[in-house]
């Protein structure tokens, strides 16, 4: 159902989805066009899904883009406030609707709409189902930490309430992510909680917890409760949660990281001697700012279906949904999707072993 | 139960709790009795409550608060790791439950605690029972925004699971917190959720939202659901969630601000370029990273009890101990307890006419 590693790489966009509209969409497919192509060296095709005229009107300002991309119309957009039950039957009218049926047609290896997450999910596991032994999908992310990899945190947003089983199949695709991605051998699992000792959180992730220190079959290391200051410690590879907390860390890491930027702002306009600090030091300081800005950490995965639909954040602006195409391209040329069900098979191979 | 406003504040101090030991707490009172002195031109009384001779010993470094203090002797000490079941049986003989029991006695305005969360909680619940009309009491702090005022957050890790009537009363009780402490009229009350429209969220947040829009006899303005990436933006005065989500949000953010601060010593100490531009404006960043020290914010208070216990972090160090006493002589000050008991009162009173 992906592009084999090697052909050109197509991705389908939801041009229509997303709180910023079409414009700053086909900016970023367009952005990421020229970052394949001067830095990866590489094509890439785009299927740009949504109203034919619009895109049509909107791909003039860039000639380029207009070279590499076909429009497949889609007349309707699933609202940012539509629910999933209602936006499953609006699939195949819809842009995000069809995007994910591109993947689906192998006509692209990996669909990226900024639209609904929860109309994403639905509509993406509706239509690509899950691997085997998967009950549900999970959005997962790369963040950054201290130390020289990045962490694979999941679920992000996806589920709302998850049980033990759910978590525990979360943690054996997180690892898979981490090994394929990261290169790691067994990756090092944690379950996010609200303390490191055996008895605190909830039943489901105590349970998971059991059910994880049990299964040493599988090539990962279990190393038990993180808490929300050492996410990025860089002390684990995969941290593992519901999708209720999993949203809330990371948009509060995302806050966070701003409200500091705000009032280290603050620090150096508050005086001339600071002032003049902050224009000395400020190619340092503009590094660090591009590090935390979420635009360059855009664009989630859903594990476990079979093919690969990306979430970008509603409010990406242009460099964000360059990103996260540039994710997406990533993982269509790594054939994530199969090797991750392969690494999957491994594990009921050996434990049925 | 507390001290009168007007009279020298007494402060029950568990002296044995927490990871950092007797010496950090005792420098850490010692600490809060020198600034008080200096700031606040007030005098406390402590009362520290743990193993005699212990305490005794350590005494003899800080003889100035030998005069302010009395010794409670109590010979055994809850274990970080101890159930909260476990704990309550133990509560006439430990540091913590005869800290808890000065308050219960009028010996104390307030108790503070470095020690196990869940057995703290469970233990001035047990003592000291909650107000009429709460049936649970939350773990509550006030933490910095953009705006002018700090926001009440609450619950922050005392119960793990709540339904939609734990959260309204989380509600009511922050809102009396805000209108106490932060002087507000009518304090915007938000819920912490993962996005903002309606059907976003557990059954039991929906729920709560549908109360509080519906509770318009109250003296609060209910302002909707609130995501991790806006609770520092100065937007909403009370934040209420679970405890498990309020640990997650405040840890998190405690970590993001350590990890930006960490990757901009890396940024600072890059080049000579950016470590003469730190140098420069080092008085400026030195303020931020006081003002984002954890240290500087330490002390959440149990609100819905007949009594002021406050929670200091178990990691605190003489600084943070130093401020979680500052908090509790505040609170003793301004008679939280009693005030908040009486606005809730009003409440009834307003709702019942």
């Amino acid at each position: 159902m992906t592009d084999s590693p090697g052909n050109v790489p197509r991705i389908a966009v939801d041009a229509m989805g997303g709180d910023e509209g079409l414009a700053v969409m086909l900016a970023g497919v367009a952005r990421a066009r020229r970052r394949a192509a001067e830095a990866q060296g590489g094509e890439i095709r785009f299927l740009l899904v949504g109203d034919e005229a619009a895109i049509r009107a909107g791909l003039s300002a860039h000639p380029n883009l207009e070279r590499h991309s076909e429009i497949v119309h889609a007349p309707d957009v699933i609202a940012g406030d539509e629910k999933p039950s209602q936006a499953i039957r609006r699939a195949r009218t819809t842009s995000m609707g069809v995007a994910i049926d591109c993947v689906k047609q192998g006509r692209a290896g990996a669909a990226v709409s900024s639209g609904n997450t929860g109309a994403l999910m639905a509509m993406a596991k509706l239509s690509l189902r899950t691997m085997p032994g998967i009950d549900r999908p999970a959005l997962a992310a790369l963040l950054p930490t201290l130390g020289d990899n990045d962490v694979v945190m999941l679920d992000l947003g996806a589920n709302t309430e998850c049980d033990a089983k759910n978590l525990m199949q979360f943690a054996v695709m997180g690892a898979a992510y981490a090994r394929t991605t990261l290169d790691l051998a067994s990756p090092r699992v944690a379950l996010l909680n609200i303390g490191s000792e055996d008895q605190k959180g909830t039943g489901e992730i105590r349970d998971a917890a059991g059910a994880l220190r049990a299964a040493t079959h599988l090539p990962m290391t279990f190393t038990g409760f993180v808490e929300g200051d050492r996410l990025s410690r860089g002390e684990h590879d995969v941290i593992v949660c519901d999708g209720f907390s999993g949203n809330i860390a990371l948009k509060t890491a995302e806050g966070t990281a701003r409200f500091v930027g705000d009032l280290l702002k603050r620090a150096f306009t508050s005086s001339v001697r600071s002032k003049l600090g902050f224009l000395i030091s400020r190619p340092a300081t503009e590094l660090l700012r591009d590090h935390l800005d979420p635009n360059n950490h855009n664009g989630a995965v859903f594990l476990g279906l079979n093919g690969l639909v990306l979430k970008s954040h509603g409010s990406a602006n242009e460099l964000g949904v360059a990103t996260a195409i540039g994710n997406a391209v990533k993982m269509v040329r790594a054939d994530l999707a199969r090797r991750i069900a392969e690494d999957l098979g491994n594990f009921d191979a050996r434990a049925a072993a």
